[in-house]
């Protein structure tokens, strides 16, 4: 899919934020959701979803842009704190060309070793269990 | 370079913000300066640097992430205008595990089109004369 296009409030993160579908929920407010991605790249990978319906970057308001970045801000310092990688990428992807596979707006979270390689976007579907407890790891790192 | 360290006011980035190092600029305000990377993954590939000497997502006050993602999506808003690709990647490194390869934080905009393979980070450095005229073709965007 193009950047053009239409919003689809049957995407799987629409259904998530609707409470349609599971996710191993690491936060949620008026703003945003966060969820540990279901296809890990790495240990800790997670993804920052704003309520608002846009399929991109291009499409948030700027009056969302602040408040829904200090989420990404703060469910990284968490990630940091629950997983203790050497490096964290954060990484946004707007159309097909980019590599966008669901059209809601989001950001990957994903931390990183040296000595681990980085596994393929949605290369393979994690356990549900083990999303489970990582995503109590990144809550308890947020305090919640 | 880990997550930890100290702020090395002679990075590069520190550099070109005290204007001691020339860049392919497209914009400077009280935040941020964005100027064309000089080693391009693609046609149109754009930094947006804060002005405030963060090493990386971790050091920036969340008071300024507002701000300066504002900025972030303004120039990746006129950078889809100058050069009309398919999709636009957003990335951010932190961390030499990560990517990161200059010390102040940045985030990375890449132009994206299904038929052009995206080049290595730092691959090579382009002819500063093209990336001037890709520069002027983003402030045409910006209204500059």
């Amino acid at each position: 899919m193009s950047l053009e296009g239409t919003y689809d409030t049957n995407n799987v993160f629409a259904r998530i934020l609707r409470g349609e579908i599971p996710a191993a929920q690491v936060m949620a407010d008026e703003v945003a959701v966060a969820f540990m991605d279901a296809f890990p790249q790495a240990e800790g990978h997670t993804l920052v979803v704003p309520r608002y319906p846009a399929r991109n970057l291009f499409e948030l308001p700027v009056e969302l842009i602040g408040p829904y970045m200090e989420r990404v801000q703060r469910v990284a310092i968490a990630v940091r704190a629950a997983f203790s990688p050497e490096g964290i990428i954060l990484s946004q992807f707007n159309g097909t060309p980019a590599g966008q596979t669901v059209f809601h707006l989001h950001f990957h979270i994903i931390p990183r070793w040296s000595d681990r390689p980085l596994g393929g976007h949605g290369s393979g579907m994690a356990d549900p269990a083990v999303l489970a407890e990582r995503a109590a790891r990144v809550r308890a790192a947020l305090g919640a």
